[in-house]
């Protein structure tokens, strides 16, 4: 039973895949895998589960947060998501809008957008709008992130700053 | 003499981007390349170029840009970089920190950090450490950003929040 759920959830997400990415080409069997995984770590967020959420990291991947320096490898990388999913108000979805894959297929990388809520400095309920990429390496036959870097849309009207 | 320069320019960038890498493996033929792109895009940024900073996006390269909804193609990234430009305390530098290439050649990596300076939202300089990815993809035999972001890392002590 377990597995025709997986199958079915899997058959599910290649099918959402195909139809959330709004490129103009008809995405590649590898490009629906990478998006495979994006989505599958996506409802890991959602779930809150970290074992879940950590394993699409590579071990020597990084997470590039905005407000923090580069937090690198999987231990540091479970800590920051243990944190994230302590605070009660912490909601984390987002949704991938572009994927791009090697002719290799060993390097890929995606993009999206993503919303989140959480408790703010003062512990009032706070919310984010923003965009994010990953960059992926198929390690062991699996899609792995590597990297993984997202910032905010900012309030509308207001100059952004930057590289 | 101009062709001299230019060649000198490109094997001083080669022979620092080797050294620049913290690495563990020996970087590639393909890597030293990104890297000497990535380099080159840096140094028109320090020489406030805009046709040159802008010429290292694909035509359908986006920004990642904290503060901002997603910039996409080459004429929304020109205004951008016209807009960074324009401000006389702007100054933008950064170095990569790692590179990845895809066995095929056609798709890559790098991260790294920056450092900018700039006019604050009360006219004040104000500056910013970061970190940024960017990927790049093989187009007419010369590599370009087909997708750049960055954020902050901002203050000691502040907890992150994000994707």
């Amino acid at each position: 039973m377990r597995k025709v759920v997986f199958t079915f959830l899997v058959i599910s997400l290649f099918a959402s895949a195909h139809l959330l990415i709004g490129q103009s080409h008809q995405t590649t069997k590898e490009e629906q895998a990478v998006l495979v995984a994006d989505q599958q770590w996506e409802k890991a967020s959602e779930a809150k589960d970290v074992d879940k959420a950590v394993s699409f990291y590579a071990d020597d991947g990084v997470m590039l947060e905005p407000g923090t320096p580069i937090v690198k490898g999987k231990d540091a990388i479970r800590q920051a998501w243990q944190r994230f999913f302590a605070d009660p108000a912490f909601a984390l979805t987002w949704r991938a809008d572009a994927v791009q894959v090697a002719q290799s297929g060993d390097l890929a990388y995606t993009r999206g957008t993503f919303d989140l809520r959480y408790s703010g400095p003062d512990g009032k309920p706070a919310s984010m709008h923003g965009k994010y990429m990953t960059v992926w390496k198929k390690i062991g036959g699996k899609w792995k992130a590597i990297a993984d870097m997202n910032n905010d849309d900012g309030q509308p009207g207001k100059p952004a700053e930057g590289k």
